[in-house]
């Protein structure tokens, strides 16, 4: 384990807790993000797409009043939805995420889906989701702004002093080392599906190879996408697994937090969501134990590369083609 | 099964023979590529890498000589390699080839990998392979060409006359749209390793929507790589598989037949390599039966995304770090 208890990764411009709170699909954000910067948390991963930045930038703003924290004691992360992908677009929807939330820099701003869709203003819909057409109808328009496109516009946003590093989340290693051969600035993070049912560690390792640090999101596995019927029929398999219920009585800690702890052992930042208080201290206590190495090569045995947000499956139910993980 | 019996698949500037013979590794191409077209061969793949252009030309010509065929009888794909990514050296790659191969034009070229390497000139070592670098050391060396600029050159050899069609290989679909937004020419052709132990299914589905034609390269599994060391411990599987060998008795056919017909009647292209004149009838003859959906169903289940043919794992061993799989 190459940082075994570290509690913040380090980026080109600032350092990445390696716990973050996930705000999509988050109950009662304005409440929970507050309650969750009182109790210790200090990094907020947040989308456009997730339709309730206004609600977390609130949550951000009571925290740091209860706490007396600054905005700098604190990691804010947000993304670059896919119908603003064009340059032209790109500093608007990063500024437009930035009023939401009431801040005026974000600490990390990825590109949110490699996969580029026509523009929706703001006044026609937003968040805009994946199927509005402002001329009509409700589909998806594919786009076809390249990579390097919007990267170079993500690039001018950092000198603009709007956001303090940029990276990407969905990106496999074939489009990294695509993006990567004409960056001026280096994708500092790559925000990706990781849990020991999708454990991807040779995209991990190669992400690290090329120090691009990576943040894992759904760590605790399919929980999120049961109830969007997403779920391949999986339930919430990891939290019963027998080997992760075994391994939560030996180090007396909760499934949950085996899964966690597995997430920042192998040097990755995790951003698991909750909505209930009792877990917001559950899921930040993860630095008092220890997984042996026994431990790890049992979870890294439950791996069955099962992916449940996989545009390649959820956007063919909506007329898209982008099977971007085949 | 979209097409069951074709013999060709349409490409935008020809027709692509469905049944083609690798030249990869091939023993005596000269007299083996002779005896191919002989025995109703039409399809010739091809590369710069396989180091044997010269001697498959020397075949084709034989074959040619000996059938009365005329050059537009055949169907000659070749491969750009890696170190030719470059815009300013993707004509003279090709020319090299062709005068290599003794033809004034190719029915196909393709991308041979999504890996650009630094440049080596001819005179310096030909082909190159993965790790000569002119200034000294067998070490593999990065370039930093996109994949759009490499095709824009690709897309000038069609409007030059040097080739009728243009292509990929090894491209997942993650970089097959962003090839996409960009290119003029859509690409004819992604060659991809394709088997009942890695069918693929969504990639070619993905190519197939998209107007991109699938060749399929060792259709037979892991045979050509047993003896480099890449069968990560899987021998000669497939030929000796239950399934396949119970679907031979049950049709009359070899195993390798069974395997081939699945390849085609999937509606891809193959390419296997052969260096025995009984194989090159047997290979060729798979259009007088057909896998029934229980078998085809059967195959499927062999399925286990085992790829012989990875750059991930084979660069890693000569210092290059190219997990474009994952």
């Amino acid at each position: 384990m190459s940082c075994p208890t570290a509690t913040t990764l380090p980026l080109p411009n600032g350092a990445l807790p390696t716990v973050g709170l996930g705000c999509w699909k988050l109950s009662d954000p304005e409440n929970i993000v507050g309650k969750a910067i009182e109790k210790g948390w200090r990094h907020i991963d947040s989308a456009c797409d997730y339709g309730n930045e206004v609600e977390v930038g609130r949550g951000i703003k009571k925290g740091l009043e209860a706490t007396g924290l600054k905005r700098s004691d604190i990691f804010v992360t947000s993304k670059l939805w896919n119908t603003y992908h064009r340059p032209e677009h790109v500093e608007a929807a990063c500024r437009k995420t930035l009023s939401d939330l009431g801040l005026d820099y974000l600490d990390l701003y990825l590109i949110h889906f490699p996969i580029p869709l026509k523009y929706v203003p703001f006044e026609s819909r937003y968040p805009p989701e994946w199927t509005f057409d402002p001329e009509g109808g409700n589909v998806m328009v594919p786009d076809d702004v390249g990579i390097s496109e919007t990267w170079e516009a993500m690039e001018m946003l950092v000198s603009k002093g709007l956001v303090k590093d940029i990276g990407v989340a969905n990106f496999n290693a074939a489009l990294l080392l695509e993006l990567l051969k004409k960056s001026k600035i280096k994708p500092a993070v790559n925000q990706i599906e990781l849990h020991p049912h999708l454990s991807q560690n040779r995209l991990v390792e190669f992400c690290k190879g090329k120090g691009i640090t990576v943040t894992g999101f759904s760590p605790l596995g399919s929980g999120s996408y049961v109830e969007l019927g997403m779920d391949n029929g999986q339930g919430i398999g990891l939290l019963q697994d027998p080997l992760i219920l075994s391994l939560a009585s030996k180090h007396s800690k909760s499934p949950a937090q085996i899964l966690l702890r597995w997430g920042v052992q192998r040097g990755t930042a995790i951003i698991p969501k909750t909505s209930s208080e009792r877990r917001l201290r559950e899921n930040l206590d993860l630095f008092d134990f220890e997984l042996e190495e026994e431990d790890v090569e049992g979870i890294e045995g439950l791996n069955r590369n099962m992916r449940y947000n996989d545009p390649g499956v959820f956007c063919k139910g909506m007329g898209g083609d982008y099977p971007i993980w085949d």
